[in-house]
């Protein structure tokens, strides 16, 4: 299949608030107060974990309808942690980026085990952001 | 420096259509009409770039205020590409997610071109989303 690319254009409008277009849509990224932002919207980081928990719903309903179940309910509590150190410009041997993500998914649908098991596999392994985040990709920075 | 955890809860209203809550704010990922969606909002693949742009805008006035230099401007396009075949189930032999990220970054300050490659340098490193994003991270799947 051809590929396909997608794209964000953005404005810094505060040391921690950049304003993000998508297409007509537009998003506020910005940090809490507690970590010098004006907390007007969620932080780099919820903004990549809410795009895991949407990439899990989205290939979700299309693995479940592959395997011919339907999903009454599908949830989600994601957490992610890392050392904020490399950030902070301290010295640390720590990277700088998440160093564990874990997914905590709640699935109803009348299915059997082996289902479930192959459901879950393959919404891991088809998904672009679980794949991107698990196993990097290349990043190509430009400044002009 | 002790690790801290971000975290985010969500739920699905639509095969496409997820809410998602981060702390006190509210996010709606969906998908464009053209690929199933309602449209409700941005797509998870445009959250991952919003996500690297909002990081990208913190990381880059912090290297910036240790450098000693104002930030008079600071704005970017980033477009991702990928193959879409492995997530619709097609046979591939490319990965489902992104296999590759620019970030056009446009930065004005009064700074000579050694800084601003420095500048750039330590917000690719230190930035946790490219991070993550470059080096991939450990994700662990909870099925419940």
């Amino acid at each position: 299949m051809a590929k396909v690319s997608f794209g964000v254009s953005a404005r810094s409008h505060h040391p921690t608030r950049l304003e993000v277009s998508a297409r007509e849509h537009r998003l506020v990224v910005d940090e809490p107060e507690k970590l010098g932002g004006t907390d007007a919207g969620p932080n780099p980081l919820e903004y990549m974990l809410a795009a895991l928990a949407g990439c899990i719903n989205v290939t979700g309903h299309l693995v479940a309808k592959e395997l011919g179940f339907e999903i009454r309910e599908l949830s989600m509590d994601i957490m992610g942690e890392l050392n904020p150190a490399r950030f902070m410009g301290r010295p640390t041997e720590d990277r700088s980026g998440f160093t564990l993500v874990k997914v905590e998914v709640r699935l109803e649908a009348d299915i059997g085990e082996e289902t479930r098991q192959n459901w879950i596999e393959s919404v891991e392994s088809r998904c672009p952001i679980s794949d991107t985040m698990g196993a990097g990709t290349s990043i190509e920075v430009f400044l002009v």
